[in-house]
Order: structure tokens, then sequence, then C-alpha cells
């Protein structure tokens, strides 16, 4: 049992024989006639299947030369052979390599080339290549992403230092949105209009909001971390969730309804339509943005698929810092560069949970032991919610905050017999607060209701950005 | 002794607070009146000094946390204790942080904006979006190649594995040249023109040659390695001969001439003039070419001169692989991107001499031992020529090249007395031809040896390039 679990995960050779010809298949589509009207599309499906092939295989090839000089132990097993770690860089690599082969393709499609006429009357197809400037610097956010984490594994940089190094990777973004002289409004919410107007400009505050979602978007995914396949099936429903948000927003040949005036929107939302492109309404620029956002969430899905195969319970593998540092950079390109910001901060919503639940321990007011992670009981192979222990009595604010969350059932709480003083508190994560309502539970459990309630807030998001939100927004995008 | 030779060597605090103020002044300067005629030119080398300075400071800083994980014994000394490895990381993080703040800045110069007339008649500037694009994907190339030269420094690549390394990193490169369909004509010589024609279109060929100089470059100055200074050292001279290079291309506001009929050219070479643009014959496109070089040279002399300052006899910090493969890689982009890539070559050719004379090793011809640098005798602290051992006697074909290198005094052989066999011969590197050649010498003679002979390529490479192409160039230049 316990050598099982360090030795490679056998990958089943019928899945790879079976990929070879579909990825080849959406490669070659593009060269046949009649072309797809979305060549870049069918070309980005043929990169990813390969992204995901080469993942499955990488991974478990290059282990042992990680276990050399990175490797860890799985604190949630009986076991203690150590664990190759930082595989994530493998993803990541595979990842940046897909994209960067893409970039001859990425802009191939007939609707994103910019026509123009000339003074003569000559109509010049002409490359995009502001688009490609963008693409770019969100590849270069993507490496500093990936060396940063890297880094932070090898050095274990301590965590009140690693917080702005997301800032960093962003630098690349700011730098070539800036330069393009890039658009700082935003668009105001309408109950808010009578003070501000319909549009704000931000100006260099818009540059902080795009550091800070890099920031965010990173962080929260690393700091729910811990235990079997967590960070990468966060990773991979929020990718996941973010392609079937682009979907909506393309050129689809058939039209089609979805009866969202059940769920309190005052308007029909029509989808589809032949080049009527989705809810982008005929815009050609939302049809773009989309595009954009698959191309970089297509191969996302892909590396992440493969990765979790390998890191699934018993994990074979860990993901490191790495993983976390570059999925969640890959969602903040997305998010600025494809303006929807706001609909991804919905797709957050358990890791902002986990967050704000964090808050107490991460400032302080709480003690915030190395790990958080949930107890392992080696004799049932149950987890159990890991305990942060007062060495002295709470103060007032503390014991408020911790009885409050006591009350609305996220922490279980030892108090002393007689005096009623906190002596111990369980931690202050999204995993011990499910293991708090739901009972002890295995490590297996634990990571599918991490992922049910990951879907659950994607389910949710939708419902809230296309239900709810024309309560606040017109129909102006910027 | 010993212990002096671990401690950081101290920075001379004068040094620091000279030369705030002056990059500053040339960071604040373009922001005056008169706005200078290459305003870029001036922030490039403002935060080129500011480079400097944090090189300066961050390498003695971050010695002890890479020694924790990163260090190695100075072969060449008596003491023995451990040295901080790579880091040619925080050189190069320093390098391709300064290229990137400096993106806004970079496509700033008024004559680098692209003026259009629309058909109302409207004077229209535009943003030179293909240049940054080329901007950017030369960054993607150099981050890859730190990636990947941090790596190789980590998990210790062999070598014969990482030769194509820099084909990887050469990969962004080459996807924007593709995609902004790069020209890739070559101008043939004047002697094979009534072969070829003037220009012959290289096709995929023009790829692989750019993949090749990426290879060369990079490589070239990895295998010339060994002693304290000299990755460095060629790094430090050969971007300064692109940098003197780069300059005669520039608009200078004075008119000069150079003698250069003296050394066989046909036509006299006048250099210079307003506006004319130096060598540029007033060729906007050429002083642009150059000006991009330079953006991507002086950051690069800045950061090897703060590392050579720790790097120098006796080394406290060493630079790794990720140093040779990020001044390899940064060669290799300015030599494409600014279309030099022949001249470039010229200013390489102790690497060339070191190539060639190593390919009877490098190709199994002669015994390759893990390490060739020169044997330190500890007794005079001189070095001497390192030697490989043949285990069997040599083929005939060994010897004849053996026999013709001694002939050359290339090599130092060592013979059976009687039967005239070879049983030794000194390893097969520029470092052990000096020492065959000049004798034995200690560690920082011999590094201002191979700087000597670095300056005296880069004499003869100007010499070469303007003097004597004229004989098989014309002044067509793609």
């Amino acid at each position: 049992m316990a050598s099982s679990a360090i030795t490679p995960r056998p990958l089943p050779p019928t899945i790879i024989f079976g990929l070879v010809p579909i990825a080849s298949w959406f490669i070659v589509r593009p060269f046949l006639e009649p072309v797809p009207s979305l060549p870049g599309l069918y070309t980005s499906i043929g990169f990813s299947v390969f992204a995901l092939i080469t993942t499955l295989y990488l991974v478990p090839a290059l282990g042992p030369t990680f276990k050399t000089k990175l490797s860890g132990r799985d604190l949630l097993k009986v076991y203690t052979d150590p664990i190759p770690e930082s595989l994530g860089l493998v993803c990541a690599s595979v990842y940046i390599l897909a994209l960067i082969l893409f970039i001859p393709f990425a802009f191939s499609d007939s609707l994103t080339m910019k026509s123009m006429q000339t003074p003569e009357g000559i109509v010049v197809t002409e490359f995009p290549h502001s688009r490609l400037a963008v693409y770019l610097s969100s590849l270069l956010s993507l490496l500093i992403a990936t060396i940063l984490g890297f880094l932070d594994d090898i050095f274990d940089i301590r965590w009140r230092h690693k917080l702005p190094i997301p800032i960093i990777a962003s630098i690349p973004l700011l730098m070539v949105y800036f330069a393009e002289g890039g658009n700082t409004h935003i668009v105001v919410p309408l109950p808010l209009r009578f003070l501000f107007g319909s549009l704000v400009n931000l100006g260099p505050l818009y540059y902080l909001y795009m550091s800070l979602l890099s920031t965010f978007a990173t962080n929260s995914i690393n700091i729910l971390a811990g235990i079997n396949g967590s960070e990468v099936s966060q990773a991979l429903i929020i990718a996941i969730s973010v392609i079937l948000n682009d979907l909506l927003y393309l050129p689809w040949p058939i039209g089609f309804h979805l009866p969202v005036h059940l769920l309190g929107s005052k308007a029909e939302v029509e989808f589809g339509g032949v080049w009527s492109a989705g809810m982008a309404y005929g815009s050609k620029e939302l049809v773009e943005r989309h595009l954009f956002s698959l191309y970089f969430m297509l191969p996302l899905v892909a590396v992440c698929s493969g990765f979790m195969y390998h890191n699934w319970y018993p994990a074979r593998v860990f993901p490191g810092d790495t993983l976390c540092y570059v999925t969640g950079m890959a969602f903040a390109v997305v998010g600025i560069q494809a303006h929807f910001s706001k609909t991804l901060l919905l797709f957050f919503l358990p890791q902002i949970f986990n967050f704000v639940l964090s808050c107490p321990q991460l400032f302080g007011l709480v003690p915030c032991p190395r790990h958080r992670v949930p107890r392992f009981d080696g004799n049932t192979n149950l987890l159990h919610p890991s305990k942060a222990l007062f060495m002295k009595p709470p103060s007032s604010l503390t014991s408020s905050v911790l009885r409050i969350l006591a009350i609305l059932k996220l922490v279980d709480l030892t108090t002393h017999p007689s005096t009623g003083v906190i002596l111990e508190t369980t931690n202050l994560t999204i995993l011990n607060f499910f293991l708090v309502r739901l009972g002890p539970m295995n490590e297996k459990r634990l990571v599918q209701v991490l992922m049910c309630s990951q879907i659950a807030g994607s389910i949710l998001a939708f419902t809230v950005r296309y239900g709810l939100s024309g309560l606040v927004y017109d129909g102006d995008r910027r």
C-alpha cells in the first residue's frame, strides 16, 4: 500500500492513442475547405489536447528528477515516502510553450484581421499588431509568475514576503497597457450614476486595480491548499467556468434562448444567431476578447486535467506554489485583457469565502500555525478539523469575533469548562469549515466536497451575472 | 585569508551615492525642455545605472539565501568554503525587470513614431505596435533562457542534453517573426552574386539560422568558463563592442570622419552629420534597429559590471549557467532583431576559436573529462594546463589531429619516450592554450589575458567589418 502511493500512476495507453488523432484533426481542420469561421479556435483545441497528452506523460517522467532536489512528505498519509514537489513547473512550461507555439495561429481568424481602405480605395488587411502585443505581454506575466512561483518553492519565501510577488508578475501587463494608451474608464453601476455619471476614469487607480486582481487571484488559490488535488481542482473548475462564459459570446451558427427572465432579469437575453455573435450582439470587439480568453483557458484546462490525474488522491506528485502562481496569473490575465474582471471574481466565491474566513488568522487576531491543513487520524484514515491553540487567553475582540463565527457555525471552539475562556479554535479555512459542518471524512471525500462547492459557486456566479446584473448595469460594456 | 574569500566584497558607498544622482538626471532629462532628440536613450542610460546599483547591492545581499540551496567549491583555490552559485539569476532578473519597466519609454522617440495621413488629410501619429511586439518577443526569449539556465543549474543537465536548450528559448522570436511576416531574404556577397543574384530568400532556413545563432551565442559563452570572472567578462566586452557598433548608426549632432580608406576600404566611410544618422546614412530604419540594440545592451553592460565586481578574483559568487544563457540569448536577440548577425559573430572570435579547438573533445575524438579547467597548484598559486589522459592508445586519426595541433602550438603532448605513442594531451580550450603558450600564471592574470584576447578580437572585428567588408558587400543592407 505504501509503495503504491509513490510509484507513478500508470497511463492507460488507450487514452493516449485515442487523443492523438483527435488533436491532429483539430489542427489539420482549419487547412481544409470549407474553412471554419473560427479557425484559430480549432487549432487552440488541437494544441490543448497535445498539451494534455504531454502533461500526462511528462509529470511522471520528470517526477524522479524533481524528487532529487524538491520533495515533501504527504502530511495526511500513513506513509512517509518523499513525494516529488513543484511539478506545477512542468504544467506551467507545457502551458506557456503551447501558447507560444500558438502565436502564428492566434490572429489567423478572418474576423480578427483589420481591413483598412487606403486613400486610393484599395482594401488592405492589416495584421493586428496591437493585439499581438497584448498577447505577448500576457505571456510575459505568466512566465514571470512561473519563475517567481518556482523560486518560492526553492527558497521557501515567507508568506508575508510573497504576498506582493504577483504584483511584479503583473508589471508587463500594466506596462503594455500603458504604452498602448489603454482605456482606464469603468462603467458605473446604475444606482451610483447620480453621483459619478455613467463612466468614471480611474486613471492610475485602474493600474492598482489590475495589480490587486493579480495578487488576489494568485494568493487566493495558494491559501486554499493542503490536501491532494485541492489547488489544481480549483484552477480546473474556474477555468471551465471562464470557458463556458466565453462560449456565450461566440458567433454560433445556431440561435438559442435561455429562460433568463425566470431569474428576474428584465429583458430576455438572446444568445446566438448566425454571426450575431451570441451575447456579444454582433460586437466584433467582444468576440475577439472572448476568443483571446478561450485561447488562454483551453490549454490551461488541458494541463490542469493532465496534472490532476497524477495529483489525485493519493497524490503521486505535488503542484508546489508554481501551479498556484501560474494559474492565478492566467485568470488575472484573461480577466484584465478580455475586460470581464467582475465576472471573473464571481467565479472565485469559495476563495473569497476562504479568504474572508482566514482574515483573523492572516492578520494576527488568532494564532496562525505554520500549517492549517486538517488533522489526519491514521487509524481511521479520516480528516478532522485542525486547531489553533491560544497560549494566553484571547483578547475580547478576538473572543467576540470567534464567538460570532461559532454562532454562524464556521468554527468549533473549545472553552474552559468553568470560566468559559476560549482555549482552542478550529483553524479558519474553508476545509476545516467543511469538516466542522459535515463531520470527519477522508481526504478524497473532502476534495470532492471542495470541488462541489466550487461548482456550486460557479452556478451561483452565472445566475448573478446573467440574472441579476441587469438590476445594476445596463447593456453598456467597455 | 580563507575567510576573506567568502565574505561579500564591501561596496564603496561613494560609488552608490555618486551613481544615484547621475541615474536620476538621465531619467529626468527627457522631461525637460529642450527635449533631446533621442529621449528614450537617456531613459535607457538612467535605468541602466539603476540596474548597476541594484545588482551591486542585491548580489551580496542574496548570496547567503542562494548558498543554502546552490553552492559550489572554487576548484582553483586553497580554501574549500562553499561559494554561492547561480547568482546570474539575480543579474537576469534585474536586467529583465529593467527592460520591462522601460517598455513605455522604448517607443517615445519622436523619430520612431509612425505618422500617417488619414483620407481627410489629418496627420495621425501611430503607436509602433509592430516594434512593441518585437520588443516583447525578445523579452520572452530572455525570460525562457533565464528559466532554462536556472533549471540547468538546479538539475545539472548533461551537456549533450542542454545543447539544444537555446532553441526552445528562441521560439518566441521565431513565432513573432513568422506571425509578422518577417523578411527571410539575405543579401548575397558580391563574389557569389553571379550564382544566386543579389538577394536570396532563405525561407524556413532563415528560421533555422536564427535558432542556430541563439544556440551558438549561448553555448559558446558557456563552454569558455571555469575561472573567476571568465563568463561575465566575455559578456561585458561583447556587449560593449555591440554598443560601440550601434553608436556608429545614431544621428550624432556632429559630423566626423574615420580614415577607413587606410584599411583598404574602397570608399571613405563617413560618420555623423546632423540627422544624417551616422553610418545609417539617414535611414530611419537603421537608426531604429540600433536604438533597439542599445536598449538591450546598455542594461546588460550594467548588470554584468555589477556582477563582475563580486565575481572578480577571488570570486565571492559564481554566475551559474543562468548568466551564460541570458547573456548569450541577449546577443542573439539583438543580432537577429537589429539585423547585424554577421557583425555580431565577428565579436565572438575568441569563442569561435575556443569552440573549434574544443571540437575533438566535444565530438569524442579525444577523451573529455568532466572539468577541463586549468590545474591549480596550491603551493605556487599558479594555474597549469590541465590534461586529458588516454586510457588506451589513441586512433591514428586522433593522433594526427593532435600532432597537427601540437605543431600549431595549440596543445602540449606527452608521448611515450620509446614508442612515441601519445599518452596525454592538454585539454583543448582557449584557457589551456594560453597557459601552454604563455606559461603558468595565476588565475587573475589568466582572466586578464582572456579579456585582452576578447578586446583584440573586437578590434579585429571592427577592422574586418568596416575595412574589408566593402570587398564582399556593397551598401545594400536589409
